[in-house]
């Protein structure tokens, strides 16, 4: 009763600021091309994987913030990727910056996607958890402007039959919040996709750095069993434009485990394959929801935003 | 700013089935004053800490359930403790198994209490996770049978200003559920207490065996980090009436850090001096839970119990 995907995280180096679209498409296409020579199923790319990642830069100048977006997915400098995807019959997961015009208000997400292997968008995520600030802080060495340049997800936490079973997809600091995993886990969802760009440093609090890597884990292996499900992580890797950040890019089963994870801070394709069955053995015993959970115990989850203390 | 509380966790070896009350307390006490000269100021005892753990065996006769029940806190066998913390000057934590009258009907929880340096209750859990089945399994090892012998704790997840900090509880199982710390970490909480009794092997999935310690350290790790408080994880260890049961007993760090550990599986006492504010430099950035939790995406969490697959 096996039921075998495999999977592949196609992490990236760093992006420089100049480097076009173009250059960018033509490396994720040799990592595409690089993971069905590896028997992937799917291959999954980063978040924001088109460009390097500018919420690190702060401007006022609204043009120059457009040029990071996508206006259309696929538009003519990504249809290649999805052309691809297709000839080889491989699927694909792809975070990019998105420029939203159909509510006739110009609106910008951190979005990703689920492509099929006859190159079709079967699902769409915008990410909900956006790190940072909005505020300018020119004293810092980098900074994370995510809640000045996206707007928070509108789409929920979806999950898509594709690849053989139920698929979900988170985006980076989506991650260290359990309720990302538990929304997926309630879709009954096996396999979870989710890019990252972390930096080494964390500008407000130093003291966190040198526990990157371990909390980048520590998230991800606990939403992974917590949930029985496959979780694939895949960074933007490296020193990009002065800002290093976390490598580490990781496939865990619903066991927890680490089973593949990439060596290098650089473009580099880890593969796993991936029995979608193996979550069943938990779902069904420790994890059975259905006879454990008790929902009537969890409401301050969804009627508090913060904490409060009591009395 | 250090707000400095020393807390230990008192791990139990195996509990016959004959030990009496007098001769389980004796051990409690040992314990306590033992954690006293290490300097803790709060000593944590397991989860149902004056008996061998009868779930896991079947039984219909209710007077001889009961007998593993307390029908009072503190009682005269348990006084001791109380008279002991009082006379010390040292709080504690303890789970047993309570027998409730107080509605008019009988009713059997999976309690565990916080009492302070003078010897008073300041704070009562009861156990909402319970494991396992309410049938009778006489094919297996050994049964598990919390379902049956326990109702579900009917007093949410309490937090209690306590020890200099704030304090909550979880028991067990309920570490394996990320909501539970959720809750509480909602409540601003600072340090939990989470007693267990987990057998090595699982009957259901005994695939699961070899991640034991694996899957504990994770739970309480992430529960930890996501909620940016101490956790105090305590054992019952050791092979009782023929039931191996994992060790471990540990205090994690709000980094997730496990900064003590146990080392055997028998009694023993680990402490660790707890910066009660190390946890505010995540809950003031990554986890600052009023900028950057979305409640109205959570609310699968409350609305399903157990899953459901997409169309």
């Amino acid at each position: 009763m096996a039921r075998i995907v495999t999977l592949a995280a196609a992490q990236m180096g760093p992006i420089a600021r100049t480097e076009t679209r173009p250059q960018v498409v033509e490396r994720l296409l040799a990592m595409m091309r690089q993971a069905k020579g590896m028997g992937a199923d799917v291959v999954a790319f980063p978040e924001a994987a088109l460009t390097a990642f500018f919420p690190h830069w702060y401007t006022e100048d609204d043009a120059e913030v457009d040029r990071w977006f996508e206006a259309e997915m696929p538009g003519p400098q990504t249809q290649p990727l999805f052309d691809e995807a297709r000839r080889l019959g491989i699927g694909f997961h792809l975070g990019y910056c998105e420029l939203d015009r159909t509510s006739g208000r110009k609106r910008r997400f951190n979005t990703a996607i689920l492509v099929d292997a006859q190159g079709r968008i079967i699902g769409k995520y915008r990410k909900i958890h956006l790190p940072g600030h909005a505020d300018h802080r020119p004293q810092t060495p980098f900074q994370n402007l995510e809640k000045r340049y996206f707007e928070v997800g509108d789409l929920g936490f979806g999950a898509w039959r594709a690849f053989g079973g139920i698929a979900g997809m988170i985006i980076c600091n989506d991650r260290r919040w359990p309720e990302s995993y538990r929304v997926l886990g309630l879709q009954a969802v096996e396999m979870v996709f989710c890019g990252y760009n972390t930096p080494v440093h964390h500008p407000a609090a130093p003291d966190h750095d040198r526990l990157g890597q371990f909390h980048n884990e520590l998230s991800m292996q606990s939403g992974a069993y917590q949930n029985s499900t496959w979780v694939v992580g895949i960074a933007k890797a490296g020193v990009e434009e002065g800002v290093d950040m976390i490598a580490g890019s990781c496939i865990i089963a619903p066991t927890g485990e680490i089973v593949a994870r990439a060596s290098t801070a650089g473009d580099e394709v880890i593969v796993a394959r991936c029995d979608l069955d193996l979550g069943r053995s938990y779902r069904e015993t420790t994890f059975h929801m259905a006879i454990h959970r008790r929902p009537e115990h969890y409401r301050m989850i969804v009627e508090r935003t913060g904490p409060q203390a009591p009395d």
